[in-house]
């Protein structure tokens, strides 16, 4: 440990110029689009983005860190292009928590870009602002086998809130983003995909009654105003998840949750 | 107005005793469980709450929110026991988000106590921690009609967050909260109910084959480590919801929102 220790640089200010840039990574979604990196933390993050086979551009680590993840560390350090060992002073500056594990990475997303296949279940989300709300759906569609996620008009993927619920689930999930997703949604129709806004009205068909066998899209909505109207209508269907209650809705995630199991049971 | 106004105690200071006394109902679930009380914020919390019957001890609101939320100040100042006008500066001490709408009540709960029924179906939620999380599934749980909620070690549902996230369903979900969820589930089980752990095993039985038609619990647990092993021995089954990704699990909230989705379909 001494001798990597000695070739390691060492960052005890909070004022450093590569700290600032992490941070401004960590904060800012044009900044992470402009260099096209992101910045991530944790022990759990960081290995998972390593070994989904994310480019570590940058690794950061406190001697803490080292001692209680020695595993991640080494592997970590080994793979980033640049390590640095911090201070705890420094860690918790760069730390979007309370209690920061002292490890930290700048990131760049090896593409997973999406190919469509036929017969395979898609999830569009049109307006989802809430980070926690994406990176959930995206840790539900990874878990029941989706086959990629189309964006439109979302917050940010690389949002450290969107990432830690989607416990890395956008290193390895199909994302695209689409400025036009009415002629996404026309053109897969075209092609014989089912293509289904989920709507709350009680009067469209029920989600359990679709045959999603042939491939689908289903488009879920933003958290409080639902699918957009020129979204509704490019699908060729409206379907909503029958509800006895008297909450008008579920919430995004819940029902993401219910349509995503439909799709692909 | 003005006349309502002229009978109106008005609040200045930050430090009165009420708003003391407001913040800490507001942060302590110690407090709210001592005093039988809780403090909510809101136009849509503090209404819902009314309209559905909770009893409403103290009501709030800013001369800004007056203007802006004019019915539900109205129905709210009638039926509350005591109104207090507080200024803007006395509302952002009180809120617990960046941009305060400018309304707050102290209410009790009115007990909607869980009365079992036969057939109906019930989650048990054992060790849930994240308030959103418990906030989320009550708020699922009323949209699809379960019959009830069981807790057992999860997080107090009057924090701020887990109200919010249930959009009032906690004024109306019965509710009840035991400190021997084996022993409930072993008396439950005798009266003919399936009795149901929700796991991660893949060998254990899927959750679309079990028939949920003569009532049944479904124990949902610990955001981190599932359901407890004592909860696991009571339960007449173990199920799980096939899962074809890498994530380990999903989360808690979108387990349950298949899990309910599946007992009540």
């Amino acid at each position: 440990m001494k001798l990597v220790l000695g070739t390691m640089e060492r960052i005890t200010s909070r004022s450093n110029e590569r700290i600032k840039s992490f941070l401004k990574l960590s904060s800012s979604s044009k900044e992470r689009r402009e260099q096209n990196l992101y910045a991530i933390e944790g022990a759990r993050l960081c290995f998972d983005a390593l070994i989904s086979g994310e480019e570590i551009k940058e690794f950061y680590y406190t001697l803490h860190a080292e001692e209680k993840f020695k595993k991640q560390v080494d592997s970590l350090r080994e793979k980033a292009s640049a390590s640095f060992v911090i201070t705890e002073d420094v860690a918790s500056k760069m730390s979007s928590t309370p209690s920061p594990q002292g490890l930290f990475c700048v990131a760049r997303h090896r593409q997973n870009s999406l190919a469509f296949e036929s017969k395979l279940c898609y999830i569009a989300l049109d307006g989802i602002q809430d980070p926690s709300n994406l990176g959930a759906m995206a840790r539900t569609a990874e878990a029941l086998g989706i086959g990629g996620l189309i964006l439109y008009n979302c917050c940010d993927i690389f949002n450290q809130k969107s990432l830690r619920a989607s416990m890395g689930a956008f290193f390895r999930l199909p994302v695209i983003m689409t400025d036009d997703l009415p002629l996404l949604l026309r053109n897969r129709a075209i092609e014989g995909v089912l293509t289904v806004a989920a709507v709350p009205d009680r009067d469209s068909e029920d989600f359990s009654s679709l045959d999603f066998s042939q491939g689908a899209i289903t488009v879920i909505g933003n958290e409080g105003n639902g699918v957009s109207q020129p979204v509704i209508e490019a699908c060729m269907k409206k379907a909503s998840i029958p509800m006895k209650g008297r909450a008008e809705s579920l919430n995004a995630a819940a029902a993401g949750a219910i349509v995503m199991w439909e799709m692909m049971k």
